[in-house]
């Protein structure tokens, strides 16, 4: 048994910073005594404990303290993705068989018409208190939050992040990263990913500052580097260049006491990291997945020239290994360690997470002579847009329940901007528009997720066992391009 | 499953380095290749992967090798404090059922004479070489060291320390205390202590060098805080007074670079931590035992002295209560955590360490209104002197086992050097010397266990159900004193 994270920090370092946003901040302390209130007033509003709930809201003090009230409740909170449509949302509640929903109200309109009972947090947060027996102390296997990722198949899986995963993620990154009292993580990414929400895991073990922001804004980001107001950053390699720009733009470099930029969701041009250290800013780059609760491996700064490309190696508790690799070393990589999920609920509940206690990520990639880890190729043509993970398969499952698509294929190309962005290609059996298409797409699929363009063709290129060839798709373009 | 340390660190970070002694350096690749090579020369010898093996020697890179090679063997290692006298040594022995002995070759005659098979370190060291198959991970319910120690019952107990309870204290200290890539432990406390062994712990977990010295010699130590090339340290009060008069004689501080001193092993004085912050010198007290492998609770420097006395708050993963709290709020120090030990081996393996999950310790103790641990009395009258545990029922056994000795109780007095020391109090049943008792306790118990005084009386003091009051011996003194 481990203690409640929210009540140890708050008895052992009762008066340290937690939390700074929109120029208020709030001690240990104070988020905790708003936590246990806003436990209560779930409690009176009939959240049992230990149901399984969704939560959704911006990136704000009151989500937060909304997550730590679930907490103290040892729900099982279902992250939801405000980025997603009303129907990939009503996929999520009705496989995880959420009890509720907790929404933030400028959100509410975001939730399917149907959807079952919610609360708005004003709601919660004006309600009466009920009294409530709040655990002291939660057991290793006790699932925190709930996280869903797609995969080849393009149902999306809803990925348990356990107590002991949270823990072992955190502990294995503060042996890497090292620690200080007084280290502030900026977050600007979102809170219902694991690169958000292991931040404020993190800030609970270590007792360490939160500066939170709802938007990546880069005017004001900017500054914490440049003062050094905060130590660590996380980022996606878009969020990094727009870094980098800002500092050359302002002729600043990092601050001496800004200790590191973790960049993670794909991987970071060359570029960037020469921009880096011109500026004096620490880069690791990392990798990691939902079903990780964060890093699996990291790459040193001091590493960051003399092993480009690389997601380092893995942190301490750690293994990675390649599976079957072909003569250059290459094969799938797979993951060992007290940071992997045990597993899924809903559909893909009965669905092993790991084979022989192995994850098989799906991602193809090799370890050179030094130990470091090169991921070469993404699981299931995977698509990484703006630090998003889109599947292919669940953007062509959309299309292809439109009655006038017969076969549909989608692929990323590169983007300036994003990274990359998804083009579908499409074979019809009845006449339609390709405005009536992306119509149909913006109601069942989150905005990034929407191909940029759709293109109608004869055939779609398929080897022999007529699988699907996606890797080719790109190559019937009228020419190779990128998209602005 | 959790990496193999060693393997672990020397893959991580090959170059960094990992251990000093005597001028020599040594990186984490080194340690681990040498210790490698020690693992296939013990397979030569007949040790076994996973078999209960005893080590005994001196505190010098020598042992460090052979305990690390004795992990990668996964063997049980029964840590023999070298201190104790044959008899004692033989008690364990025979206890632990350890299949062999590794010594240290000026060791070798501290053995019972007719103690089993021994290999000495210069044998195992000058051995052919016999390949084994060391394993990449480690169960977290694996017994890595075992450490003897006594209570009530004055029959030593050997404590089961896991794989697991020693991430668990290492990774709660890591919160408590900050880490840093050039962290340096300086280790003049004994490796066959948890003390001791715990630096090497957390110098393979955290990546960071242990400056070792076989000694403790507050000529070399002291330098090492003033010019900062340490910056953590274990210390019993004892050694920190010779610290503290150390910097004093030198009208020397503490580096700026150095960050802590861990004072356990028993209550500092007031006047210590008065003069440590005169010197600039941050001193944590702590308190922890064997059972606990290592800390459970740190005060930290910046409450040291408007808590004085106290041992702080637990560290993140630890819980600790007081049982049945009397008016004033004292009653027993009971701890819960992932570094409390599941249990003994040899006559105490059916002894459960815990109850309902919490270690009590058999100290008495409170928490005042801030959180904040006391510990008022000691288990089992238990005697600290020089950072040993003594504990009167050892003694006293000891005497009773004499032909001439019809009672016996002992009790610590205070020592201006070593804290405190045991006395003993006889009832005799035949005529005997002081010295031939004195030269009876020389041959059974460890030096520092041997009465400083045994004086003859006619009568033990004992309450209405005869039970021995060693409180009440120390009045039995002709006058109150202490020794010198």
């Amino acid at each position: 048994m481990y203690p409640n994270w929210i009540l140890q920090r708050a008895y052992l370092t009762p008066l340290r910073c937690a939390l700074t946003y929109e120029g208020q901040t709030w001690t240990f302390q104070e988020l905790n005594e708003l936590s246990m209130k806003r436990a209560r007033q779930l409690t009176a509003l009939g959240v049992k404990q230990k149901d399984r709930i969704a939560i959704m809201g911006p990136s704000t003090s009151g989500l937060i303290v909304m997550i730590y009230a679930c907490m103290h409740l040892q729900c099982e909170m279902v992250m939801l993705n405000r980025r997603l449509s009303k129907s990939e949302i009503a996929y999520q509640l009705e496989d995880s068989q959420a009890v509720t929903v907790i929404v933030a109200d400028e959100d509410a309109k975001k939730l399917p018409t149907n959807s079952l009972a919610h609360h708005l947090f004003s709601a919660v947060e004006q309600s009466s208190e009920q009294a409530v027996d709040v655990a002291k102390e939660w057991s290793i296997a006790q699932t925190t939050s709930i996280m869903y990722t797609s995969g080849t198949t393009g149902f999306p899986k809803g990925v348990r992040q356990t107590v002991g995963n949270h823990q072992a993620s955190a502990t294995s990154s503060v042996l890497n990263l090292g620690l200080q009292a007084d280290d502030t993580w900026l977050c600007a990414v979102p809170l219902f990913h694991i690169s958000g929400f292991s931040i404020l895991v993190r800030s609970l073990l270590y007792g360490n500052k939160v500066q939170l922001y709802e938007h990546f804004d880069v005017d004001t980001i900017a500054p914490n580097i440049i003062d050094g107001s905060a130590t660590y950053m996380s980022v996606v390699a878009v969020t990094l260049e727009r870094i980098l720009s800002a500092l050359e733009q302002r002729s600043a470099q990092a601050s001496p006491h800004f200790k590191m930029i973790l960049a993670g969701g794909g991987p970071v041009p060359m570029d960037y990291l020469k921009r880096a250290r011109a500026l004096h800013l620490a880069v690791a780059q990392t990798y990691g997945m939902t079903e990780t609760s964060s890093q699996t491996a990291t790459l040193a700064s001091e590493d960051a020239l003399h092993k480009i490309g690389s997601a380092g190696k893995p942190l301490f508790f750690n293994q990675i290994k390649i599976l079957e690799p072909n003569a250059q070393g290459e094969g799938e990589i797979c993951i060992r360690g007290p940071h992997v999920t045990p597993g899924y609920i809903g559909r893909f509940a009965q669905k092993s997470s790991t084979i022989e206690g192995w994850l098989h990520t799906g991602d193809v990639g090799y370890i050179d002579e030094d130990g470091y880890l090169y991921v070469v190729d993404r699981r299931a043509d995977l698509i990484i847009s703006g630090g998003e993970n889109i599947y292919p398969a669940e953007i062509e499952n959309v299309l292809l329940a439109h009655s006038a698509v017969k076969e549909a294929g989608v692929c990323g190309i590169d983007h300036e901007r994003w990274g990359q962005v998804p083009i579908a290609f499409v074979v019809l059996k009845q006449q339609v528009s390709i405005e009536q298409l992306l119509a149909f797409c913006q109601i069942n699929l989150a905005k990034y997720k929407i191909p940029k363009e759709i293109i109608v063709i004869d055939e779609l290129p398929r080897n022999g066992a007529k699988k699907l060839l996606r890797r080719k798709l790109a190559e019937l373009l009228p020419q190779e391009r990128s998209l602005h």
